[in-house]
């Protein structure tokens, strides 16, 4: 067990605060429910953004940037949307040294200020579809705050998308759910399960809202990222509209879609471990680090040669990597400094090991070590690197297999629950209600309702009805 | 002259906005003072952003987050700080339904809150320097907005960093001052003025102000970029302080710098022609638009089939291109919209071109064509690209050259800047007064003291005083 971090097995919430702290992922902020993203974690999450920008360019959608600042009206025109939104608002009454005649929202999200701009912009069906993403801060005031997980301000993508039918706007709300399963799978390494919100659960202001639910280290769910088909709902109260090629004035059709920096929470509690964080290859800052040992011995300095050498061969053939050539420090000091962090690799190169031209592997994802001839070391570097990145998806997927159960009833549900918490795929024809008083009685709350389903019927585990649907029920961050 | 764009020599001002309009870079939004980037402008911003991202990286910073909201009191700790920035202030009073009890400003710019944790973070020498930057959105009421060069909310990187030493601060407050002119000259094509700021015009809390001045299509001039030495002014109000190598506390040095999105505004203007955006290949989210012509043509699909190849082997070679394979729109619709986009080059293909074996190149920058052999377009594209950069940032040079004047007393200064607006080399020795005394009279400010002086001495063109000082002077945006 590393220093300062607690066991995750006897307190988890202590274990993520510890790895948080230790791994400098990030720290609170003298402002309540902020926090401020420090060096390391930003690097994790700019990693992540870089990899869905690309997805998100790839499959048409262009970036813009829109304010942050919205009319209160606005907010106040989608009945739901406000609703959901107005326990969460922050608001900007004064300005320039004056009292603002219509006070200012800080964006929750964008549907509306950018609808008010897609009615100025989009006039026929020429204009379709609008395919936007926006990479933005957003506020929602938070009482109960959660480093990355829930914070009252988080950075995230936010796409905006119009069509001519309800047929191209659900199948974008449904090609972005698949880049963010792909994303998760081959990005983040996290399983997760694709699936559809009740309307309990749904956005704001949304027909459907479709979510990837995630498994954490202690079987809780996260949900990683959702995307929503809006209908017409915010084009009729902004009035966006186009002219078909009849000539006839339609609502235009939408999607949104995001995920946010709370992925990094996703990552720590996905792939953590006693020791603290374990990170993919493909969202590690530091994928390999050189540490020289043996600094003592009299071939010190051509061990600390080999090791630059090493170094710059890495960062020359494209793997991000760092020299750890601090005087003063322990190498037992250097290892736990970069295991905490997550260092998929660690080479250390020591006189022995030079005098037999190898370097040491030791790989984060178990700690065990290999042996590796030094003349070929970038090549088998970046080979450990891609089967980290596909072994860390493997165990992450059976950690989530092992822990999904099933529940016939609802006594049953809340007896295994609290001894094993996990993913529970049961039989479901409940409705708003029943979801209330699940939540109520368990905590846990139904997740989704996969859009892989298994086929045949069964009892519904809580109204005891014939259904062919099953839905995931899970405690939930 | 391009249809719907005002000839930039009658009405400068009306010209910009008929760019931005025209060539889709940004939009009024409906919240005063801000604006709307649309793609078009957005893209070339995060073109910019990425490159300075890189050059921020290779001198050693990386980027962190801290929150968009600074409390209050933050701001008022620091007296020049607090007086520079309280009437541009905006203010969160109310949050999460309740009036908070401390008020919430929207950061202005954010040496406050990082500074609060840098006290956190640096405990003794082994901590510094601390490199940070953070790309960030920005509040400053604005009562006069322009899109770009003065909205509310902005876009921008702010650099901050902590060392042990004035020394080093102030060699690092430099190298950024060196990174941003680098930039502006290699990668936006527009030379610049690096010089220190006048008392007057110094960053509110600073011990010096650095800027790069560049000249603008009116002859006016533009703040690039600033990069200040805070000296320990935040340090002392925030306790920043370290352990020196002999145990002793010490205040840290700090530097701040940063650029904004007005940059976006500084490239329309230092650029734009009478036909609209004129764009460096480096920014250009378009560098080259294949447009097949002679679509009615029988061979039209060769035509269009060797276009598509065409497009395609540019894109696999690195080019950004676009194929205007747009039904219904005829050639000269096609190459105004790309001309008033500023795409630095139009490959046109028709029949005969195919059947010659050859793509007519027409540059952007003086609307030149040349025939170019279609087997080696992609070559051959790639080099018009490379000279098109270094043409322009020579043209910008020479254009600034050109209206660079020298006054040699105030009489003369105001009788000749209304009629040749430029840059106004002069000897100057004035005080804060004079400066404010020239700014009512002509509305011309003191640019900055370039770093690069003539030598030798001469009379101040205001007190008359010999001095061996010489200024820039110029209206500015």
């Amino acid at each position: 067990m590393a220093k300062n971090i607690t066991d995750p097995g006897k307190d988890y919430a202590r274990w993520y605060q510890d790895v948080i702290r230790e791994a400098e992922l990030a720290d609170s902020a003298p402002v309540r429910g902020c926090m401020v993203i420090r060096p390391y974690g930003f690097a994790i999450w700019e990693l992540m953004k870089d990899d869905l920008d690309a997805r998100f360019k790839e499959t048409g959608h262009t970036n813009a940037y829109f304010p942050v600042f919205i009319p209160q009206s606005f907010i106040h025109r989608e009945a739901q949307h406000v609703e959901g939104f107005s326990p969460e608002l922050a608001v900007v009454t004064h300005a320039g040294g004056r009292q603002l005649e219509e006070p200012l929202v800080v964006r929750p999200t964008s549907e509306t200020i950018i609808n008010h701009m897609f009615s100025k912009w989009i006039g026929s069906y020429r204009d379709l579809p609008m395919l936007l993403n926006q990479w933005a801060n957003v506020v929602r005031w938070e009482l109960r705050p959660r480093a990355f997980l829930r914070t009252t301000e988080f950075l995230w993508q936010e796409g905006h998308t119009a069509h001519a039918t309800e047929e191209e706007a659900r199948e974008e709300t449904m090609r972005m759910l698949g880049v963010y399963t792909d994303f998760m799978h081959r990005t983040a390494a996290i399983p997760v399960i694709p699936g559809r919100k009740t309307d309990r659960e749904r956005f704001a202001g949304a027909v459907d809202t479709y979510t990837i639910e995630a498994m954490m280290g202690n079987g809780w769910a996260l949900q990683g990222g959702t995307s929503h088909y809006l209908g017409t709902n915010f084009a009729k109260v902004f009035d966006t509209t186009f002219l078909d090629r009849n000539n006839q004035r339609q609502y235009v059709h939408q999607s949104s879609w995001g995920v946010s920096t709370r992925l990094v929470g996703a990552v720590i509690m996905a792939h953590g471990d006693e020791n603290g964080l374990r990170l993919p290859p493909k969202i590690a800052p530091v994928q390999a680090v050189v540490v020289p040992v043996g600094m003592q011995d009299p071939r010190a300095p051509e061990v600390m040669e080999a090791a630059q050498a090493l170094a710059e061969d890495l960062k020359a053939r494209g793997v991000r990597v760092r020299l750890d050539d601090r005087e003063n420090m322990s190498p037992g000091f250097k290892f736990n400094h970069w295991e905490v962090r997550g260092v998929p690799v660690r080479l250390e190169l020591g006189p022995r090991d030079l005098e037999a031209g190898q370097v040491t592997a030791a790989l984060r994802i178990d700690g065990s070590k290999t042996r590796i001839p030094l003349s070929g070391a970038v090549d088998e570097t970046k080979a450990l690197l891609e089967s980290i990145q596909e072994r860390m998806l493997r165990d992450a997927r059976e950690f989530q297999e092992a822990r999904t159960y099933e529940a016939d009833s609802f006594d049953d549900f809340m007896e295994r629950l609290p001894e094993r918490p996990g993913f529970y795929r049961v039989w479901w024809d409940g409705s708003s209600d029943d979801e209330a008083r699940i939540q109520e009685q368990t905590s846990a709350t139904v997740r989704c309702i996969p859009l892989k389903q298994p086929g045949g019927r069964g009892k519904c585990f809580i109204t005891g009805r014939a259904t062919s649907t099953t839905a995931v029920l899970a405690r939930a961050y």
